[in-house]
């Protein structure tokens, strides 16, 4: 009925897909879920060079994948982080949530002098504590992240922090390596975003690929 | 309050980050509003040099304009696409469309021996005539676009092909650029996705920056 040749089964997409990357990156740096993590983020962004942006703590994978298993909530800066994330994958039917369109951000923006980016992560609070916090879009909301860690705001269990952009990314990313208060994984640079944000947390849940 | 020093008003992020980009990015392949897509698109990604994988038909930037004028709806393959499109930035309440969830597709895809993303393309045939369509995910939707106008179904008024990617994602953006029938927009190779996608519409669809 159709013309043109392509590979239409999606698991055989994604084991020649997978393979490739493999083939081609250099993953010297990643093992165990580090790895899978990193596959998966290259799968993403169809770029395999990445692996040398990419940083993680020493404490990340086994902290992430941990918080994961134990239920804890994947905190996400933007939409479109929280819509990539595979709900089917996640260990404990993990709540996925992004504050960014409450009612209340406007004005928490103003008052804050600050993006709605950042000031929807004001709404985090309550949820905080030993949340997997997901940033893929908003350098803004990385470093508010990190001044709502210094005015003592309770620690999530790990931070994925891949903001996107020549605003302030580069920088985010840098100063949340350096932080050295709860484990991370970053893609230094202007690199980044939402699909390789969600694609880290669909890693961390599920060995699968 | 806070003691990071960091740009913290939205607006002046994006001049700044427009500036950056027209001053390093080549983009001497591109005037009005196919130079403002692009401009955005590297906004999305963060890469000065997407440029050089750009390729649009001389006729898509109107086509799509005055597609999203009229009221056209936006078919998009992936949720992250669909929730990357600014809504206030459209100029006609235009419909943003993502069949993948729809509770047919599993036995559409079944019946197509065909991945999801393509078989979710089946339910658009009545919106497609003059719709604008957005691939920033998958080559098995742009290959099976191909496919349905192979065997009649009505044209779309333009296709943003930006699926990323290993297997198939180089090719099917081939084969959009040679097929000549419908406007088209894709960035060769490997590279694409739902931001880049999502960003190229929200170009199209305001020139404000």
């Amino acid at each position: 009925m159709t013309s043109r040749a392509y590979i239409r089964d999606g698991a055989e997409i994604y084991r020649r897909s997978f393979s490739i990357i493999r083939a081609e990156a250099d993953l010297s740096g990643f093992s165990g879920t580090a790895e899978r993590v990193v596959v998966r983020m290259i799968h993403a962004c169809g770029m395999t060079d990445l692996p040398k942006d990419v940083e993680l703590s020493p404490d990340f994978a086994d902290a992430a994948e941990a918080a994961l298993k134990r239920g804890a909530p994947i905190l996400c800066d933007a939409k479109m982080v929280a819509n990539g994330i595979t709900r089917t994958r996640l260990p404990a039917e993990n709540d996925v949530i992004c504050t960014l369109d409450d009612q209340r951000v406007p004005d928490l923006a103003r008052q804050h002098g600050n993006t709605r980016s950042a000031a929807a992560l004001e709404l985090w609070r309550e949820r905080l504590d030993g949340a997997l916090v997901v940033v893929g879009n908003a350098p803004t909301a990385l470093f508010h992240l990190l001044d709502m860690l210094d005015a003592g705001a309770p620690k999530p269990a790990a931070v994925i922090g891949i903001p996107v952009g020549f605003i302030g990314a580069a920088e985010s990313k840098e100063a949340l390596a350096q932080d050295r208060r709860v484990p991370y994984l970053v893609v230094h640079g202007r690199r980044g975003g939402s699909a390789m944000a969600a694609a880290a947390v669909n890693a961390l849940a599920n060995p699968v690929e």
